[in-house]
């Protein structure tokens, strides 16, 4: 049976865009499962599945409904084991937390607040007045503001990723020599900011945007299909 | 037969302190091989094992010589894949690479400005001049001027922390529910502060002080054996 993803969109339906929603629409098909996507606005969000959890992605398998990508990339390794192997034994599993801390806690901030107001501006008028409120409240500044200061920290954001821009001089994947579901984290992030905004977190010569660019021929192109924001 | 550990020691034999050592240490340790140091200073380096390497450690393993601990670490897992395994699959392998280079990233310029002049006043004569004049001709300051500003960034030192903090949330080990090199690759950066400088990198009640205290006592105290500076 196909299994159902919920999906983060705004108006438009074939571009969903949130960082963690790619990261199972990554874990998916690299586990090769056929996967159909539930288009989800935010206001939708709290009654998916009747209100299993207040945020995407979730995912329907059967009987088995499992939100948080963490938590359904384990899912998947552990429901589909003959299936490529999202994170290559339990040593990749433990460390993948670790670099999903890092990425939420390094790339997150800096990409949430410089595609701010882009993503304000692809809600339809109710989700764009949920976004504005719930936003300016966690912000505690206009929309406008955080977005505006993203010039200023981007040399900043930049040198934070060193650590994964020394590792590629290593290897060609998170993965080693193939991606796993650390890849997928990191990518959901930059593919968040890649369909949201075309304000250019990376700058084109850094070898993460080429991985980043690898990234999205992978599984047929599932992620580059999405054209980047314009 | 015993495997044999370069160590990098100061003028006190009893006191090696170099990070990537005690990484090779924890290593050799955690697959329960015998070893025997051989302490080391920084102007023998160059001539361990005929010159093998500029840098320690170095480890001798029969017929086999490795340096570097990475090299060393999947040396040792390959050698003794019946021992305890230092990354639990393919895919620990890998994103322990990732791991590697944010600490060093990230922990050893903090550590190596903080601990400057106390690593100066380890060595003897000779090695003291040596460190010196590589160490100041590196930094293009004087070892005093780049420790003394350890204060003005100590906090934003341990607000880089945030991702290894906020996986001990997750989990007890960088290796999940139990060390694994990755854990070591952390550890030998944090133990060479302690070694080295009584300067309280860490505050005393960050999780990650309690973490790194559960490493001291690893391998029946390995590395809680040798006395914190004073």
């Amino acid at each position: 049976m196909t299994i159902l993803l919920y999906d983060l969109v705004g108006s438009d339906m074939t571009r969903p865009f949130s960082p963690h929603c790619w990261k199972a629409a990554m874990a998916l098909a690299h586990k090769r499962l056929d996967f159909s996507t539930v288009p989800t606005r935010f206001l939708e969000v709290p009654r998916i599945e009747g209100g299993v959890s207040n945020t995407v992605p979730v995912i329907r398998d059967g009987d088995t409904v499992t939100s948080d990508s963490f938590a359904i990339a384990l899912y998947l390794e552990q429901a589909y084991p003959d299936r490529p192997s999202l994170f290559s034994g339990a040593g990749g599993e433990a460390h993948a937390r670790f670099i999903e801390r890092w990425s939420q806690l390094t790339i997150h901030p800096y990409i949430g607040a410089a595609a701010l107001t882009a993503l304000h501006g692809m809600q339809d008028e109710a989700n764009a007045a949920y976004f504005r409120v719930s936003r300016e409240t966690r912000f505690g500044r206009t929309l406008e503001e955080v977005s505006s200061a993203r010039d200023a920290v981007l040399q900043g954001f930049r040198a934070s990723l060193e650590p994964l821009r020394s590792m590629l001089t290593y290897q060609p994947w998170i993965g080693g020599d193939r991606p796993l579901f650390a890849d997928y984290i990191v990518f959901g992030a930059l593919q968040w900011a890649r369909i949201a905004t075309p304000y250019q977190v990376l700058d084109a010569a850094d070898p993460i945007a080429a991985w980043f660019g690898r990234c999205l021929e992978l599984h047929d192109g599932l992620a580059g299909r999405v054209a980047a924001a314009a």
